[in-house]
């Protein structure tokens, strides 16, 4: 489709499972995400309760009825390549199937869904549709949002209708990534006496990460689990030559209780007596406190129903986090699906969910 | 040259420097021997007191004067490649520069002088030229020769002329490498509890090899000096993915009073305890004896003066070792500008080694 085309238009009175079926239809791979963007736009600015802003191919939409609360719902509108799944299949055990339907064109159609059918929620929303989510870190759109008009996504609490099978996950972990580089000096293996071996200097690293105890700490209710581990190690020159460098690639997946700075420092220390030489952060994104105790994600909880779950993985919940705003993952998709070719999604959960945050943001507030 | 052109013809007559160059000019690089072993084989056949066989462009050359020893003089005709270092070039110092004047055809230089000007040795002598010593092992031509003709390579003692700068070194260290595999299972890296790291599993491997205490045996007079070094590491899958697989792979130089099946052996039993998963022996050549104590090694070690040194890597003598010749390397060349682009060898050294080697197989034997 050419930039310039007309975008072809969603009908947002249709029910979420086939909203979610169109927009699953309606490709849009990173990257490739401008029709499905000017599609959004066009039909939220045909709804006169909401006031439109875009940024590239980010779409924000919010009430403003001077609520005393403002609760933002949050969801990439990108998808992973497609993979032979598209155009979705809806089969007789109500089960619709395609590239996007859990991660997450389902969570997509019910925030379209609120949108259309909540014009005076008990509580002002905050709509964010966001590009670029499965790609690099740096083109994500809710990143750009954040930092060109952070004010779009004030709020009190945030939803990310991120797959998570209808139930709540808290906050996230922080996820760093350090690369620590061991020295030796190159002889020829014949006459090994003549250097020193870099992949043995790597011996007190690994056994610190095989004796590593990890934390498991509980943070408003939820019990997180932290990991430390190699995920790649390289050494070596050639097979007749003490190799002079080695390098281990260590993972840190931390609870949201600490920060940056303190999770960095814990690594540091972590190999502080191994002889790193050099000691490099080469990727490194903070947790999410859940926030569970903030009224208006006690009064989601209370609205949804069932037991909060901690996030092990990284989400842009952390986003929210850093520009002050509580944040949870809360969507219809089944995570374990996301990315695959079989991905899929129940029809019932994409109807639950959108139910459940309908009764919570139209309840008479006290 | 096209493979069936005559070969240029070889001067013996001139001195050995002289015919160093000549030999440095007619390059030789591993896989293109032929026209060399042509003229050596062609010089060769021009002497009467000498028998010549070939076997591909391996050339054996005989005397047959029934004494009661018999002594093999040694050589590769092959080179690594060339390195904007041919032709040769003779500097007012008497250093001569180029590609293979160290090693090793100073060396064969000085077997092609000995078989022109000595005619009646006081031990018979067999000549060895042979090719592809630079490239793997199963090209090498004195083990096509061993395979498919031992019996010319039969004596009491051998002479590999492999540059040692004009000391001999006696035997070689055998070489073991070894692919130690270690087992894991995948998980995300945030959920690292549900797999089981492989990189993490090296750990005891690695902290063997860093207390490792190598023997530094001492073999007729000669202290050798092992070694077991982790030489490659390998281990990851992606940045957020506990690995499910690492390799180390590790080099043994051992002493030549091990043989292969005591060296692996050995190597197993320091890695038992480690969890390795499979243990896959990847080279391994054997070490060779220095055979010093043999009669004609002593009255060797008597001519050509000196102390004998132990030779820590592997060479070629290890392939008579294994048909029952005793064998030391002894050559004029410098073996740390062996491969080198500055390459070079002083003519002193070879008119010396030419010299020592007439002396003890002309003197009047007791």
């Amino acid at each position: 489709m050419p930039d310039n085309a007309p975008a072809a238009a969603l009908d947002l009175t249709q029910d979420g499972p086939a909203l979610t079926a169109a927009l699953v239809d309606f490709p849009s791979v990173s990257g490739t995400e401008k029709p499905l963007a000017d599609a959004i736009e066009q039909a939220l600015r045909a709804l006169p309760h909401l006031t439109v802003d875009r940024y590239g191919n980010n779409v924000v939409a919010r009430t403003r009825l001077g609520r005393s609360e403002r609760v933002v719902l949050a969801g990439h509108i990108d998808t992973v390549p497609i993979a032979d799944n598209v155009p979705s299949r809806l089969d007789e055990n109500g089960i619709l199937w395609g590239c996007g339907t859990s991660d997450m064109k389902s969570g997509v159609a019910v925030q379209l869904r609120i949108a259309a059918t909540v014009p005076e929620p008990n509580r002002d929303l905050t709509f964010v549709f966001y590009d670029n989510e499965e790609v690099a870190a740096d083109l994500n759109g809710l990143g750009h949002v954040a930092d060109a008009h952070p004010e779009w996504l004030e709020g009190d609490f945030a939803v990310l209708l991120e797959p998570s099978e209808g139930e709540v996950e808290g906050g996230c972990q922080g996820t760093l990534r350090v690369l620590l580089h061991l020295d030796g000096e190159r002889a020829h293996s014949a006459r090994s006496w003549m250097g020193s071996n870099a992949i043995h200097a790597a011996a007190p690293v690994l056994a610190k990460l095989a004796a590593y105890e990890p934390r498991r700490p509980v943070i408003d209710g939820l019990e997180y689990r932290e990991g430390l581990n190699a995920v790649r190690i390289e050494g070596g020159v050639a097979n007749n030559v003490i190799p002079d460098a080695c390098t281990v690639v260590v993972n840190y997946r931390y609870a949201p209780d600490l920060s940056m700075a303190e999770a960095e420092a814990h690594v540091r220390e972590v190999f502080a007596d191994c002889g790193v030489r050099e000691f490099v952060v080469d990727d490194h994104s903070g947790g999410a406190l859940p926030g569970l105790s903030h009224p208006a994600a006690e009064a989601f909880m209370a609205a949804v129903g069932g037991i909060a779950r901690p996030k092990f993985g990284w989400t842009d919940v952390s986003r929210f986090s850093a520009v002050g705003v509580p944040a949870v993952n809360y969507g219809p998709g089944n995570p374990l699906y996301a990315h695959k070719r079989d991905e899929h999604v129940a029809v019932d959960k994409i109807r639950h969910c959108e139910e459940r945050l309908r009764d919570w943001l139209t309840v008479r507030l006290p």
